[in-house]
């Protein structure tokens, strides 16, 4: 447990919201620029439509799942300076559908007079987990025991004073959907990691009970809204299921998993959506494992599920716009997850899927099936959990494999 | 009343769906012919993009509100056949915004081998409604007392044959939101328009006691999924707001509502969504107004208020895949029209609108704002129906007026 394990819980009004100096320009709410071209920014596209609002896209090449969908994208490299101010100007709104821009590609972009949206400040927490984890220590809010490591003998040393191993090694950056992460039995195990990374995160493995994610919404101007706490499972480190809300999850529980995401989205001054993946212990108690600046993995239940999807609660947060209602639209809803499987023509699936779940609510996201790459996911809605969670893994497997 | 009025009630199952071999090939599945830029088909993107469809869409302009939010769509004219052509090739699935492409041209796309959805023969109801009710009286579906007119006079003795003046003239072809329909007190005031159009349509003005609308889904399999029946509140002849369902609808007039829906949707053939306008008398009887063979303004409130929204069920039915559930999610959805008014940057008042009601769900069109023009709508949805519908029309107001 951490050091900090005394201050684990803090109310989200323990300190108040900020009202900083930071309009959105009239003029620049009819347009958003996206950077990344993945799911994240396929799925703000409906969001956008609604809104009036037009997306523009750098991606990373004309059949990328957000391109295909986004008339008039550009293609480019996201590392390269160049390329990002082609679209994002002075005075635009710009956010990501992922981590991976470079800091100080961002900080000059924030000179130029962008709107990064979360800002570059707020970002690194969710780009380098060292800068997050000492973060989280500087707030006292509750995680893991962690530290850095850049040596075999170090990592010996981290285990040694806690309960030995396993412990969980991870790379500061870079890493999603379990990819940088390694559970590793020896320290023996560590040293290639090391070699190649210089300096890893070594934590704890947290006796866990389950996996739970807290999404919050918030704008420049301070508001925060919060969705429903869910459960999240994870297969190999790949987040493959997700019910809303987390089933039996205790009030107090529950209020700790938003706050914390109140709180971090209002200390981190996030701006967008925010995602907080979260260990549930034995005890009740929720401790921080990951976080994510952008719409997440967890909140795709929302664009069915929810009175206002988080794709389209990002856009209204990046926009300054008035936040819309969070609360759930059904006793439950999962979302299943589509991994790369046997087929490879997804759309050729349709009938059969919709055959089998008429009441599927589908999101396929037009990229080349690959093993393992999440190419698609489902939901469904409903009044019980148990048909709802069949249904939904119904769904999924006729896409994943025909039947 | 008209002729048939004592066959105006005949349930949906009186004939057997149709079987018809209309198989649509599976590699077709993947995309969908739109011919049309408008709203409807801007409205069918958020859900091809779910389903993984690819849209490929014929439009006016570049800055026709479906191009704005359609890669690679093309420019041309629905009245020229080698416009359609360059997109509705052999095998590929077309379906329409509007009812406007020449019936020649549909007949030329089908000998083609194109998929047309709906088809011609279907369609002429839609465009013609001098056919669309000598189609009903055949069917002997209930429908205002009507005639063929071609003179003043014969205007004069359609009304004497009744009660009198006023009669309602139309045009049978072209009219849409009120236009090319005409209350004319005397005879006289059908001149010109007799005059221009050669034979109009003249129906007695039915004392209603308010305007319903019954949409069908129907795939070319036969499978015909209904909508709750709604209340239209039309104001000049533009559908200003909907309630759904209607308030206080009795169960004898709801089931012959939706019968009747059911059955023009087999009868008349149509694949994809049908809305049938309808007149609730004092008696509780419902006699078709208009006929229209695409998603309708009637079922905007779909897209957040029922379980699969119109534009979807319109592209699964048409790619004759299973339809999906049309329930309603809450008690009361109110969608009202926003009309082009004083305001021409919508986008500007997303912040108003959204702060004055945080949990309206937006469509903007995004086309340019011309008084009268219908340029986006509110939805709003709730157990409270005066509630949501001040909430509703609150929206929009801000959307009009700023206020």
């Amino acid at each position: 447990m951490s050091a900090t394990s005394d201050a684990r819980f803090v109310t989200s009004d323990s300190r108040p919201a900020l009202a900083r100096p930071d309009p959105t320009p009239v003029a620049s709410r009819s347009e958003v620029v996206v950077i990344g071209g993945g799911q994240l920014a396929r799925m703000m596209q409906p969001a956008a439509i609604g809104l009036g609002i037009r997306i523009r896209l750098l991606a990373e090449g004309t059949d990328a799942a957000a391109a295909r969908v986004t008339p008039g994208h550009r293609v480019g490299d996201h590392t390269r300076l160049d390329d990002l101010r082609s679209l994002a100007r002075p005075g635009t709104v710009v956010t990501f559908d992922h981590e991976h821009v470079p800091a100080e590609h961002l900080d000059a972009l924030v000179r130029d007079g962008v709107l990064c949206r979360p800002g570059p400040e707020a970002l690194r927490h969710a780009q380098d987990k060292a800068v997050m984890r000492a973060r989280l220590d500087e707030l006292g809010v509750a995680q893991p025991r962690w530290s850095l490591a850049d040596s075999v003998e170090a990592v010996t040393a981290f285990a040694e004073a806690g309960d030995g191993f396993p412990v969980v090694v991870k790379t500061p950056r870079g890493g999603y959907d379990g990819k940088g992460v390694w559970v590793i039995e020896t320290a023996e195990d560590a040293r290639e990691v090391i070699q190649a990374a210089r300096t890893v995160l070594v934590e704890e493995k947290v006796p866990f009970r389950r996996e739970l994610a807290a999404q919050a919404a918030r704008r420049p101007s301070g508001e925060v809204v919060l969705y429903p706490v869910v459960e999240s499972v994870q297969t190999d480190g790949i987040c493959t299921e997700v019910i809303a809300p987390a089933p039996g999850l205790p009030a107090g529980t529950d209020a700790q998993a938003r706050a914390v995401a109140s709180r971090l989205a209002t200390e981190l001054d996030v701006v967008g959506m925010l995602a907080v993946e979260l260990f549930e212990t034995d005890d009740g108690e929720v401790l921080v494992n990951e976080l994510a600046m952008r719409p997440h993995n967890s909140g795709h239940w929302t664009i069915d599920g929810a009175r206002t999807s988080q794709f389209e609660n990002h856009l209204r947060a990046v926009l300054d716009l008035p936040l819309g209602p969070t609360a759930a639209r059904d006793p439950w809803t999962v979302m299943v997850n589509v991994l790369g499987g046997a087929l490879e023509d997804l759309p050729a699936q349709l009938a059969a899927v919709l055959d089998a779940v008429p009441q599927a609510r589908l999101q396929l996201y037009g990229k080349d099936v690959r093993p393992g790459r999440k190419v698609a996911h489902v939901s469904v809605s409903g009044d019980d959990l148990e048909t709802v969670r069949a249904a939904a893994r119904r769904a999924a497997a006729v896409l994943t494999e025909g039947v």
